[in-house]
């Protein structure tokens, strides 16, 4: 069976740099945005359109223990079907790629969607400085934002990353429970939580 | 500055395992029931009296908030002064470790009670089962616990871990925050897990 490696990771932490690196270590394949890219180009829906539903719950308020009865929802609400139809799709390919070749899968819920393949989980998490500081540095150019908004900005996908996550799991987001290894990127040199897992895993 | 590793665990995880495989392939000095014996040999009293008092909450109820300031209690309590009394000795006893050399200590706030010195603060846990088989063979023959009995016990060593952490530091026993590491052992090999460690801070 193929090495599945999921990385869950909160928002500035360093989760898609510890994910790349260890793909990159491992000589793994490494899906991240591409799954987004995937279901566009099976679908009629635009990549942006793709993101935005995968990485918001739904609207409506519906319970976690039904959360993931997709046929819960009457035919006719367009948008609820499309939600489903997305999510289906996109755990399709998790589980198509995960199949193909060992693998670094960067949110998406992989850790639960794959269960039954064992992956080896990791949750990204750090401070609110250090996150901070790196959203900093990492930000595109183009955007200006003030640092009031900018927390704010942390804050709301953290909250919608966790919302998604129970949403769709049952489980709570980040609870450690759920993963093999919880690295805090606060004093950890990504680079060197890299090399480490990979000797581990090897 | 020397490098201090701190285990925190809960009961069953393999935390002390981990402790002294990182100690032995690190050269490390090892700190773990070493304290309890210190503290004995500098004071009047038995170790199995100060393992019990290092690993119990005071039975005054005292809000956290209040916890570590020791002179509120008044000096004609003998119970509380005593274990103000050993409390204080192991802050002592435990900077002393680590100020002499590189070191790895199990237990005992020590994460908390050393964090001017920055020590890579670790958590282990494991789920109830894996915790439970690793009780099961570890157990001293004489020890005949039921089922019910060796579940009862793990649930109040973690209880008492927790409530005592609580107590000392005023911070959550095992939330992930108070930790850079966090290490699920039901089903990493504590060995390689060690091994990844050491290579990470080398």
């Amino acid at each position: 069976m193929n090495t599945i490696i999921t990385i869950g990771r909160e928002f500035g932490s360093g989760g898609r740099e510890l994910g790349r690196r260890l793909a990159q270590l491992m000589n793994f394949a490494y899906y991240d945005q591409e799954i987004v890219t995937e279901i566009a180009r099976r679908t009629s829906f635009s990549e942006q359109y793709v993101d935005a539903v995968t990485s918001k719950t739904p609207i409506i308020a519906a319970p976690i223990s039904i959360g993931r009865s997709f046929s819960f929802y009457p035919a006719s609400d367009p948008m609820m079907s499309q939600t489903t139809e997305i999510f289906s799709l996109q755990c399709k390919i998790l589980k198509e790629n995960a199949e193909k070749s060992n693998c670094v899968i960067v949110g998406r819920c992989a850790d639960d969607i794959l269960k039954e393949m064992h992956p080896f989980r990791i949750f990204v998490y750090a401070d609110a400085k250090s996150k901070f500081q790196r959203c900093r540095e990492k930000a595109d150019e183009n955007e200006h934002l003030s640092d009031k908004e900018l927390t704010q900005k942390m804050a709301n996908v953290d909250k919608q990353r966790s919302r998604y996550y129970a949403y769709y799991t049952g489980h709570k987001w980040g609870d450690r429970l759920n993963y093999d290894l919880c690295i805090n990127t606060t004093a950890i040199d990504i680079k060197d939580a890299a090399a480490a897992i990979a000797k581990m895993l090897d």
